[in-house]
């Protein structure tokens, strides 16, 4: 498994809408893991990867395997915010991401993550090899 | 399409967490719909459907159609609530529910809702009849 | 209340994540109500409102009194979808949405619904009359 | 801040519903978060903590402040799992969470995690000691 600091940074835009928050005022602690794997999902759809298709053509799927998430400062109700997506570990079945959320506008990180996903058989879930093809792309696009 | 007014008022509890509000201090709109889905998931249970089972063994699915909510008072995080279910009309291939939703010990409703429900094949999402041994049993649990 | 057909049929694009699903393998139905929210927020925030400014310098927010939905064809992972909002009627303290889902690029709708909106105080949860800039901002929008 | 093992282990009944799994079949990434959350309040409400009256006597909530979760085994539409909830350390103004989900009657776990809990002001969000006699509470509870 090699790890590099990949200096591609995905970044994805995310509306903080009501239903993303809590009666704290805040965002819920687990939809910050929507937003980071929204921008997982559009970074593979920006080298051209739509997930749909892989089920369909691979019989592959993403699934995630650990998640290990700082909450630093809450994000609020209509906050334009962005999210991260790099790559820092690719493995022969598994990839592992790094991520932040910050508003838009400023440097300071409101939630950092880093999340492992594995590439497993959509039927029975066990580990499948990632395609050399998308191995060759992530490596591409760093 | 036999209308009638059922007498079994099948009620399910359901606590008001975190994950169930917004900022606006109440829960969010569209979580009222999840609450109500708990409430037919248990009452079918409770006459011995279980969902996945119905899917194995007769390839069909209970869909929503259609929903008619109003929100008369909200519920707030920590609430005990209550929610009804009752099967106010059977078709071949459909059922439909009035449900209420009240905290416990209360009697005003803080939301009201009707819902269609189709029973469809889970491939081919066309309608199918429900079985008959499952309409059966609906008249019987009135 | 003056109930008119507008002509402006604000559109904002929606992407189905995983998030979005459910088991029987299609977006789940409440979340059509977050999508519809989203769209309406987005409908506010292009005549220039933005609802934590509401809240924070009017002292209102906009609460949802009732929703009618049909649920006609389901929408699927990855599916880019666009959701319209349309103010179809303007009452003093409330304001009725018409909304449509369909796939980008098709015309059927997935999803129809028709949504009353109440202006509140956001403290005691009372109707409040809608700020007569806003309403004249709603009519030259059509 | 103390680190022991707690001989308590708080259990919480969880039922999967359609509103928790996406369209990979499995219950979504984010929900175990929600449950694990479940499990935490009502262990707290087992030692007569209601956090609604926490907020209003104390003017303090629990916020949380980091998450680490390992996806084992996915868990299933119509599953009936539990879900613990064991204080493994106790700070003057944090918690630490280890929890783990199971099927009822399985031994092995779906998904373990640990969640570290910081008590705030509920207005300034900063960091507040944990009372006294909760902390009393806790440690009695082991």
């Amino acid at each position: 498994m090699s790890r590099e600091s990949s200096n591609s940074h995905f970044t994805w835009p995310v509306r903080v809408y009501y239903e993303d928050t809590d009666s704290g005022g805040v965002v819920y602690y687990a939809n910050y893991l929507k937003f980071m794997e929204r921008a997982r999902t559009e970074y593979l759809r920006s080298l051209g990867y739509e997930q749909d298709q892989l089920a369909q053509d691979y019989g592959l799927i993403f699934a995630v395997r650990s998640v290990n998430v700082d909450y630093l400062s809450p994000a609020r109700f209509n906050d334009a915010l962005q999210v991260t997506a790099r790559m820092i570990e690719r493995g022969r079945a598994s990839l592992v991401f790094a991520q932040t959320i910050t508003r838009i506008g400023e440097d300071r990180s409101l939630c950092t993550g880093e999340v492992k996903i594995a590439c497993i058989d959509r039927e029975t879930f066990r580990p499948r090899p990632i395609p050399r093809e998308m191995l060759t792309e992530f490596i591409d696009a760093e």
